[in-house]
């Protein structure tokens, strides 16, 4: 009488989603006593430049605004061609470089980084492989305390990062900066976030072809991130915009049919404009799918995820998690494999043959 | 006997097509006797910032790579979101801020220029209006020849704003640079392009939901502003990414029934490594439609536009034209107006009320 139907077991991306706020601890606690080391480093330079790719990308756009905004400190993001192809001459005797990577063993990310070194800068790795290639050419190796990541889809390793990078923002930028204690609070926020339900999030993504992830300023890359995870774990093409980058051009694409997935701080200067945005394009004929934000834009939304209760400095580093949720969910529903999409490998290289 | 059938009247966009090997003559003229100054407002500065949003962002994407790779001064991307949003207080003494806006009026592109002067900076505006309040606010202003451009896709601002970036950066590079004898064959090798026939290739998009974009180096800006206007004309999300980020993941999304479009370099370091991103695209179900590149890439190609034969340096100054073109051919296809896409106004402002 009864069904012989199993329920599905565990991901190990769901797992490792669960395991976060763990690893967030443990990050922060093993980075924290590198605090002095790092602004050693740093003495008699001015600026960062950010060497990543992928989620790590993502991470480093975060961490962008967090040392511009936070810390007060020019930051931009590296085009690793210029080093590995072309490899231009420049002098960075005035620059902190960081490179990110999870497995450190990037070989475009690793080769980005001798070529900042020779041209002068001093060099910080985040990595969560202790004795990876990238760690150990690095002036200074910034270990996150991910444990081991088994599926593809980088959850754990993206999270610890920006946490890394936090306490590397903490360190370069004034003493009064809050960004220390904001860090503090994001594993209990993670902690909070795990029970939620994201089905009828994932339901709703399932149903619909034409996907757009916009999100701004310090949640840009949570975002990126959400496009690319999307991308990665569900294989359809997921554009994310800057909701600047939006209005000034491709908000055109949205129309019947579209389900805009709108990442808000909760928070700040951008809080009240994601809310006009997710009028606008509900007029515009989309469904809205809202994480996070404030009370008034989660009114607006079709569908919404609740995000953490944190500064906007720091929401970054939790708000990401529901979106990992209703990924891992959707793949499921898609019928496809969250752990091992097709055609991606753990330790991703950018060049065929390197 | 014979039909009544009108020949389509041609449209502005194309008409502005056209027009791009004077406006780029015009452009060169104006603006090379602005060299010194250049030289010298850049005095005691060690690197430049640049400021835009959608195709001229894309022009600013291609002056990072000209002026890191061919002048050797270290150049990136401002987030202006730092400026107009978090009002963050940078030390930008070391820098020369480059604005770039067609209109010059773009409210968030000169609030973010005042912002950076107020932090240090030298600053340069590139626009196509010699009176607006980007330019009359800057230390510089480098003026576009193109003429008014009544479509709203830029194309001739485009290629000009590139012309100037090139004076820009012939200007802050060593004299030995060749830059300046580069970009001095741009307008004739534009003018090669335009007799070419496209209609295979907007043929070849306009049967296809899925479309994706890649590029690389000095290219990538190439192809990002490929995808934009496809969006921006067509209504279609269009994604564009470098080569390195599609293999490092969503390559997973490219399977049956999926165009791939590749901006290809004729010449220079990333010229073999995209025949083989075509071989590997096709492999996976893609179709590959090429524009430029190697002859070898060229035979990997289900269709393929020519690009100009020039340096990698200068390429992607002409390189947009077929792209322009087949974009224009491909909206008409589809029934649309490629003079006036849904929703989008000429000045483009990124913020409800500004």
């Amino acid at each position: 009488m009864s069904t012989t139907a199993q329920p599905p077991a565990r991901t190990q991306m769901a797992s490792e989603i669960a395991e976060q706020p763990a690893a967030a601890r443990r990050t922060l606690d093993h980075l924290r006593p590198e605090r002095e080391r790092l602004r050693a480093l740093f003495q008699g330079r001015r600026r960062v430049l950010l060497v990543a790719r992928g989620s790590s990308d993502n991470a480093a756009i975060y961490a962008r605004y967090l040392l511009e905004v936070s810390a007060g400190v020019p930051a931009a993001l590296a085009a690793p061609s210029v080093a590995t192809h072309y490899r231009a001459r420049l002098d960075l005797d005035d620059t902190l470089v960081v490179s990110v990577s999870q497995s450190g063993s990037t070989a475009e990310i690793v080769e980005t980084q001798e070529w900042a070194r020779a041209c002068g800068a001093a060099t910080v790795s985040v990595s969560n492989v202790a004795d990876s290639p990238l760690a150990a050419a690095a002036d200074l190796a910034l270990t996150t305390q991910a444990g081991p990541e088994v599926a593809v889809p980088a959850t754990k390793t993206y999270l610890t990062q920006m946490v890394a990078l936090g306490v590397l923002a903490d360190a370069l930028g004034p003493a009064d900066s809050g960004i220390a204690a904001d860090l503090g609070r994001v594993p209990d926020a993670v902690d909070g976030l795990l029970g939620q339900d994201v089905e009828p999030a994932a339901e709703a993504l399932a149903g619909v072809e034409r996907v757009i992830v916009s999100g701004r300023g310090f949640l840009l890359g949570t975002a990126l991130e959400t496009a690319l995870k999307m991308e990665e774990t569900c294989l359809r093409p997921v554009r994310g915009y800057s909701y600047a980058d939006l209005r000034h051009g491709p908000i055109s694409v949205v129309g019947d049919g579209v389900l805009a997935v709108l990442v808000a701080a909760a928070h700040g200067p951008l809080a009240e404009p994601m809310a006009e945005l997710a009028d606008d394009l509900r007029a515009r004929g989309a469904r809205v799918l809202g994480l996070g934000g404030t009370p008034a834009f989660g009114e607006r939304c079709d569908v919404h995820l609740a995000g953490p209760d944190l500064p906007e400095t720091v929401e970054p580093v939790a708000s990401i998690v529901p979106a990992q949720m209703m990924i891992e969910r959707l793949a499921l529903r898609l019928g496809l494999d969250p752990d091992n999409p097709r055609g991606l490998n753990k330790v991703t290289q950018t060049d065929v043959g390197r």
